[in-house]
């Protein structure tokens, strides 16, 4: 089996290093915090004491970081010709394989994966979906860009950590798909409450409401997996009070880079604009800790929202 | 098997009643165009001189008519001192079931449930869709409003002329629910056509992140059976010019019962209210004949428009 | 001097007659609460046991109704073969103008104007903005639609209750030009707190930035009188918690006839259906009773709302 | 009179170097278009052969250019260590005032500001408004962001070139001052059509709806200044088939710099980001080179729109 350096062990990295030291991958970890490193190494993970002494004589590099800025500082060295600045890109061996899984703006990952094809080394962005219960189950979702070559040779690690890997594109590619998705599920989610209440209102039964669209043309996942409104599923965060699930912040943080990518391609996306309006509304307002399909609240009657609490 | 009275033989109606008459119902119809009840005639229907005799001695009563105001004026009379003004609910015989299958606003539908409750008769809204494919085949969606006897009266009648068939709630509540799936689907289209589109625009294939989206959080009926994208789906309109399917023009009425149903209930719909903007002035670009999928063109660059002009 | 009909004394009616009297008129008024009746009285009106026993005789008759349907049904009998059901176009003089002062729906303006027509009596739609305090000082403005001959008839007691007095056209054209500016402002006020917050949240100061776009072309009504940043103007319901002024309910209330009214004209309205939704949502939120420059607290950080709190 | 540094001679700067010159300054240009800088040296103004050999020995440098990277590339060297890569702010005297006119993101002029305080040196971001006839006519609007200090030594040089001057605040103030007016403006200018034309669709003549609401709560520059209707004002683009004034694209590229700003800051942008989205749609259908209060079109009535076509 190969070695992996494992760099950022958060919430989502934690569990996915763990996994992989499951899998029988020998994994060598860094973090800047000193205990998350330390919960790995009693899992089995060897430490390093930087980024680059992790990545030196690994196979493969595995990153998982919170934005674009620290995966391009990173990865590239701000300056050639200072050894304490040098960048992943700069240590690790020819022929090492390295896999970006943060949720970064696309342009970033180009940035990192132009750089490191000048160096003779394949990159893939492979953010992931399905949130930290799928990190320590093993069941994250990959949308990867790169070349098929890498691809193909991340497959066994990203198995270890998950269950659909796809492969979007080139360089940059699994970013753009990831936000595209995730905008459009922002809008899914919006639409359903909305269309849901107004049911509602109207004296309908949302459990009956839903059932029926569900298998018609406004089928969609929010009807299928997540249920925006309380009562009507069992299991998801809107018949827990909105806890757990996907918090608005991580919506509101997606739902900006999907606004950036918008910008950056001169794409009109009205509908998920409008929905990163409402988002940030919602966020302001207090919910951003809550899940994200508690924006059903927003187009609830006052007096719904108060006996809800 | 009972007599069917059925009023209304437009490009829906017709194939509606011809199905009824293949089910083996005797069926008398009416229509003010005589050359469509002498299409119906050669199928094997009897025909009247007007819709009250047409509904006389009928066990059931189908109607498909265009608009609110015109389900009104025919089910209730406007002068009972009139008999040139009788509805049906005034002609027909005790126990007989009406059912009105014509897409119309909810408060219409209530409206007349509640004069034909006044007389003893039991009365169901019972929108369909479709389209006039699924009338011809038989396979139509029935979403109904109504009580539970009178739902269960209708289910030989709506059989014969459909698949599934939905118990929505009481009166008004078919029409009610299919203006929430109507609305919730424009909005999945247009999302589903910016993500698309901005996904494009960043260098990805359309059908590679379709594929992505379809089974990942994105999900949705848009891009299980009618991806707005040229050529990313065989047999649907997108791949054919926009021609067929389901008119802009029909979208935007069913947007426009839509938004005045959320004015009656005070209800918010913040995406639909704006895919009603959207698909109204794409209906006044000249698109009002074209598939709704079309749409998808107002994200596309002018460029790309031209090249499938 | 002439006598006018007066019905309806709430908020705004009640002052608005009393400024008739004030200018000289012979005023009999009707409301179906006594007290209010009994209010005018003492500053000098006649008063009346019925809406028509108070127009009966009158020259002119004045309205202030709360909607569409009590206006319809006020002047316009339901059934003419019931004396008790007679509209107030039943029973008026030959010759006598009829003003309605009410906020409704253009056809209803339109429905009572063709009545009257059919009798032979001029009728004007004539809402009015100003609010209580200009119902109170006389200076209301009228926006009135009807013929030429009525607008120069009702100029005596037009003027006697207000300032500005616009004729926007034929009949229902004051309702239509009333609510197309009111959803216009809706939009301004929307749009000027956002752009002021987008500032704030830069690190400018708002009235500084208030004064550049006020004479900038992003100029506007709300930064000229109505600024919705607390503290940037003195005497506006921002600097006083949003207390006073125009009601989120009454905004909600112009914008429902908006919409009513864009479905009617198939007219597309991005901006005012979107500032319907977040009024809307405001509303159910728990601000109706505030005024709608609170919009603002949508855009605004939590922790500046909690130190406005 | 002291001597100014003019780089970048463009359709804007042209002119405004232009004016410098008739105001008695000594103004030597740079531009990378040898034609332009020929035409301001038949008109007295001296060249150099670099930007940098142009602001050696200069008092004052003002700049106008495309975009943030090129103001940001032009003042701040990007590599200190190579003499053919200096930056504006390595080669000036101590003293020198910097002003940068270009219209371009906040966080650029900010990063510019910040590297010129480093050096001592006094930076102002100095966008305009009012187009190339303004920048010939000498009439633009200066919004300013920098020191007080530094805002009262650039009042010479700017009133030469313009009319009305705003101190918005410290650094990069004027940059969201200008974006944050144009925001609104273009909501302005989608709000303002939309209603016009809901009153044109019922019938109301678009002159007298627009005096109406020009003075009343929906009174905007637009009405004031740039009616977008067809023949309702003389001398503006409406009236001569949306010709010459401000055109779609710079509309489009000012609202992305807003969207840009939202993201940064986090603020929620409803109508700003919708008038985005419709006004990237505009351009895609082709009308990047028309006036940006063509946007009216999008609401009008086919066939007007053929009409006036």
């Amino acid at each position: 089996m190969s070695t992996v350096a494992f760099i950022g062990l958060g919430n989502m990295g934690g569990p996915m290093a763990a996994n992989l030291i499951k899998a029988g991958f020998t994994v060598k970890v860094f973090d800047l915090v000193p205990e998350a490193m330390q919960a790995l190494a009693e899992q089995g993970a060897l430490t390093a004491t930087s980024a680059c002494g992790a990545a030196a004589g690994a196979d493969i590099v595995v990153t998982m970081l919170p934005a674009g800025k620290h995966v391009r500082s990173l990865y590239v060295s701000s300056d050639a010709n200072d050894d304490t600045k040098k960048g992943l890109i700069d240590v690790v061996a020819a022929g090492t394989l390295l896999i970006d899984c943060s949720t970064i703006d696309a342009d970033s990952a180009r940035f990192v994966a132009e750089h490191a094809a000048n160096k003779g080394l394949e990159f893939i962005d492979a953010p992931v979906s399905g949130g930290t219960a799928g990190a320590a189950a093993g069941t994250l979702t990959f949308i990867c860009g790169g070349s098929d070559k890498a691809f193909e040779l991340a497959q066994g690690v990203l198995n270890a950590m998950g269950g659909n890997i796809f492969h979007a594109g080139g360089p940059g590619a699994g970013q753009v798909a990831k936000i595209c998705n995730n905008m459009l599920l922002s809008v899914l989610m919006v639409a359903t409450s909305e269309s849901l209440q107004m049911g509602v209102d109207h004296g309908l039964d949302p459990k009956v409401l839903s059932d029926i669209m569900k298998v018609s043309s406004g089928g969609n996942w929010t009807l299928e997996k997540y249920n925006p409104c309380p009562d009507v599923m069992d299991s998801v965060p809107s018949s827990n009070g909105y806890q757990g699930g996907f918090m608005v912040d991580l919506m509101v943080k997606d739902l900006g880079l999907s606004q950036e990518a918008a910008l950056l391609s001169n794409s009109s996306t009205p509908m998920g604009a409008l929905a990163r309006s409402l988002y940030v509304n919602h966020a302001k307002q207090g919910n951003g800790k809550r899940d994200f399909s508690s924006i059903f609240e927003l187009f609830a009657q006052s007096e719904q929202i108060k006996h809800k609490g």
